[in-house]
């Protein structure tokens, strides 16, 4: 454990608003040491966090939280917040079953007024909240912090357009630069940023000055003159923000508390028009190991303080995501016409992998799931094969790109969703649980979930023959099974499930990974004397007709069991069935689904326990419903 | 019918591809006559098709369409570039049943390389085809035209700030700038444009006209010296596109083709960066009626040429937007913590009456449905009771603002989801189908779909008391059934829906406005002897588990009926039943809801016909269903 002989005297943020420069100094560093040493027996977001966390103490000294709002964007970076917000006691606990959110979280803590995971909501939020307090005539101030990877988005472009006009009042923007965001940023506006930065910044810096003290209230125009002293830090620009309507200053060095903590007291007084300020930092600062590692600790596992050497997990069998880079790219090789599209996350996706092999058929488009699937819509429209890989849970970003752009048209983009089903310690912001719904529901939609990593293979190679209308296939964050995958996967044949055991009085229907917790389910139901089927839809969308209503009239019990939520798979059987007056005269039919609950971070194990997912929920559900 | 003797010679662009400019105005001047004569008498958008007459013209003169690909954004100005691609002899049928879109489709024409009808897609779709082409080692060219309202969306942003990396060759994207997209433009993105307009135009020329050169290849540099001339017209600006890699041309003026093509042309051959040129335009131009009226005749039904005077359609009953708007303004007269929100369409949703009574409650935060969902979603998070506007088809452009930023969060946000079910002459792309699943999956939500207007207001009542979890609620197009709304409507009990008629044999479970239908299903099967039940769920979401399972037991059949797709309400209550067991021992059910195809536009009984879930549908299912 770090010495932290100050930190240890700061338990909320009132404990140091009293605090001079050095002192906040002293207080960063230790925060920092706690961090890391927090994070090295957790595993979790360390890059963001440490380089935030001069900025952290800076705006907790400043700002009378938690009744001052301070929004941090996606919240991976809020480690060093949680510390000096009354969570210190429980900092070793970040990400494990019971213990605190990896994101900032409104149910944690009245310092988290608006919780994250998911890039660039901050901005709106933070409008909504400055918005409510000019309604109720209060006077708190409101404050976003967002990267320069979420501020690319269009969501968060959409907020600062709408900044002047939805608050009179107060409303700062904090652009946190680290020139990183995941992958390296892409995009016009991260060349923006980095021409802001590397420009000729002292030339006029005192029309920046100027511009600054005049718009300022009269009684603050002196402390705003010594604040001009600090702004010859800051170069000219941030055209772009102030064709916005923000007041733009900086850049200014986020490490460097002397320069932060006066231009930010100064900045919080403006209150006739909304401020971005840019401050520059560096990812894993203060970390050698993370400084000097590509990713900058972004997300780390278990680690030696003194090393930076991680725990390497060991696995017999290579990640979905890896399965999916790696026949991409063995397809590519006999088709011009694959391409690969990923919203900024590349190495997530195993979008990285394809890019070494083929660098000029991969587009990164940034944060920005809207334009990805329309992007893909465009090229699929002139002939192109486009895989468009996005989480489950962000292709939500993209929903009405894929209704609309994809689904009407029929267009034959393919949707790689990686992180179906619960993903663990992210929680329940990162959940793939609803894709099978929002999907499913969609006319022309080929749906397919993998049941392991020789399925996921057969299922891209299903998809790139699908070539008049859309196609999906989900599969699981982790590790596959460890089957053997054939040299180049056959397609299947579309809308065919298969039978994976025969038997007799229970049919256990899954779709996707849970095939081998249903497999262990029939182990338990056989030794109970009970003969039991195991089938693999394979399909959500065709779904196998023939073979489900085989297996509805040839069992006595019909449990369908998905990794998503109500309103999927299992629903979809009910409607056929019910359709087909299979349902008439009786079925003991159960669909076992996700919970209507959103459900807290744990191991993945764990979460499909507390969501009655695993073999022996399965057994019991197929003996209960036999009565 | 208008005189046209030059357009009678035009069937297809490439006969007109040899016509000087006095040719051009004359044909441009015969489209806008045909354009206004057929409008006269199918209805439909107006105002935004003669902005574009001239663009139109210049565009398919100057391209080689279909090879060249040029996309319409929205597509509701596209009826000129309808009548002078081959479907002249159509036009006469827009919106009608059978007839031609009203917007862009694939399938209508090989003139419409990509379909559209929801706002801001066509950059990202132009950049995909302009990927595509480079991948293919093609050389056509792309073009995006883009009105000044649909560029301010998160997505277009997106999109531009993808241009420089997604491309390597010709891209050009116009800005059809008519300072009006529906509702006037909000935003600092408006503010800009009308800056550049209204700029010191001439000044900086000379700067602009050589960057104009220098950039061309070698040997069209004297063509652009020529070009230099008329870019006299041109002001300095377009620093807000130039930062995100654009080159920057104009404001010209979209109404002078003396102008406008030889610009056009000299743009178009720009390769080695992706170009915007800014045209001006007038909404309504050259139709005195629909220049001088104050939405330039944006939609219009039919009208006399002559007098401009629109055929006013008889009512008996207020439009359910007019009664979500009327019902607002009550209750907010005792609680000063509604607010009103909308994403651009403040008239389509009521919200603009609401904002005639209390104009300081009301956000129009611009075409930005993501913005809109996470700033209601701040505005709950402090205590406000935002009341957030969406047509159903979209609310999902900010289905990930749903489900992270509001039901994940538990926050007390009120979507208001106008236009769900069909929605007749607009078409699939406007179709409410989606929302019963995509929002009933979400743990939390309260999901609520009204029966006639009073319903509506009882349900307004409701979501006003739900102040621990969102609530939604979702109602037709169209005029109510004509049924007293009381003062003030009192709040249902949540999750308990109704019996509105007793019976014994079948039972009609309806959600929303096919009670109607359900009603005279009901009467056709008593005809028949049949005994019959119908009841009003209310809700979606919860279910009112009780009501339902009463159902199941005491009837033989049980039929559920929603304006919605599959995985809906009637997935819901299958899903609920089979859990319970209470299909173990045989219930008749079958689920009725819009069929798995993407319906064609027409009249909204007519498509409810096409759908199967007219009256004589549901009685003919329940006869089915006895057997």
């Amino acid at each position: 454990m770090p010495n932290t002989p100050l930190l240890d005297t700061v338990n909320i943020p009132a404990d140091m608003r009293g605090f001079d420069i050095p002192q906040l100094k002293q207080l960063a560093d230790e925060v920092r040491a706690e961090t890391i040493d927090a994070v090295s027996e957790t595993g979790g977001h360390l890059g963001a966090g440490l380089g935030v966390v001069e900025l952290t103490v800076a705006l907790h000294h400043l700002l009378e939280t938690p009744k001052d709002i301070l929004i941090w964007d996606v919240g991976h970076q809020c480690y060093p917040h949680k510390i000096l917000t009354g969570r210190r006691d429980r900092i070793r606990t970040l990400r494990q079953g019971g213990g605190l959110s990896g994101f900032t979280k409104r149910s944690e803590s009245e310092y988290d007024p608006f919780g994250a995971a998911h890039a660039s909501t901050s901005i709106s939020a933070g409008l909504g909240f400055a918005a409510a307090r000019d309604q109720q005539g209060e006077n708190n101030k409101v404050v976003a912090v967002i990267g320069d990877g979420s501020i690319t988005a269009g969501m968060a472009y959409e907020a600062m357009n709408n900044a002047i006009e939805a608050t009179d009042g107060q409303f700062m923007v904090i652009l946190n630069d680290n020139d990183m965001s995941i992958a390296p940023p892409v995009g016009a506006m991260s060349a923006y940023l980095a021409k802001q930065v590397s420009g000729d910044a002292y030339q006029r810096v005192r029309n920046i000055g100027k511009k600054f003290v005049d718009h300022m209230p009269r009684p603050f125009r002196e402390t705003a003159r010594k604040a001009e002293e600090y702004a010859r830090g800051m170069v000219v620009g941030g055209t772009f923000f102030e064709e916005l309507g923000f007041y733009y200053i900086g850049p200014i060095d986020g490490h460097d508390l002397t320069h932060l903590v006066p231009i930010l007291q100064n900045a919080l007084k403006i209150t006739d028009k909304p401020v971005l300020v840019h401050v520059v930092t560096q990812k894993g600062k203060g970390y050698a190991p993370a400084e000097n590692s590509a990713d900058k600790y972004h997300g780390v596992v278990k680690f030696d303080v003194e090393s930076g050497k991680q725990a390497k997990a060991i696995s017999n069998a290579p990640s979905y995501t890896k399965v999916f880079g790696t026949e991409l790219i063995k397809h590519a090789a006999n088709d011009p016409r694959i391409v690969g599209i990923t919203a900024a996350m590349p190495s997530g996706t195993g979008i990285d992998l394809f890019g070494q092999a083929y660098p000029d058929r991969v587009y990164d488009v940034g944060i920005a799931e809207q334009h990805a699937v329309t992007f893909a819509a465009g090229m699929a429209a002139d002939g192109m094969k486009p895989f468009c890989a996005i989480y489950s849970t962000f292709l939500q970003r993209g929903y009405d790109q894929v209704v609309h752009d994809v689904a009407i048209q029929s267009l034959p983009v393919r949707f790689a969703m990686d992180r179906a089903g619960l993903v663990g310690s992210d929680g329940s912001t990162h959940a793939g649980s609803f894709d099978i719904g929002f999907m499913g529901a969609l006319p022309g939609m080929v749906l397919m979930a993998a049941a392991d990593e020789a399925e996921l293979a057969a299922m891209i190679a299903t998809s790139l023959e699908i070539d008049d209308r859309p196609s999906a296939f989900r599969y699981p964050r982790g590790d596959g099974v460890g089957v053997d995958i054939p040299e180049l996967a056959k397609p299947l044949e579309i809308g065919k499930g298969r039978i994976v055991k025969e038997g007799t009085k229970v049919a256990i229907l899954s779709l996707g990974t849970r095939l081998q917790e249903s497999l262990k389910a029939a182990d338990m139901l056989e030794q109970a004397g009970i003969s039991t089927t195991i089938a693999d839809a394979r399909f959500a969308k065709p779904l196998d007709e023939d073979m489900i209503l085989r297996l509805a009239r040839e069992h006595e019990v019909l449990i369908t069991v998905e990794e998503g939520a109500m309103g999927g798979f299992g629903a979809f059987v009910l409607q056929m069935l019910a359709e087909k007056g299979a349902l008439d005269r009786g079925l003991k039919i159960r669909t076992m689904h996700l919970p209507d609950i959103f459900q807290d971070h744990n191991s993945p194990m764990a979460m499909y326990d507390e969501a009655g997912l695993n073999a022996k929920h399965i057994a019991a559900k197929a003996i209960e419903a036999l009565g």
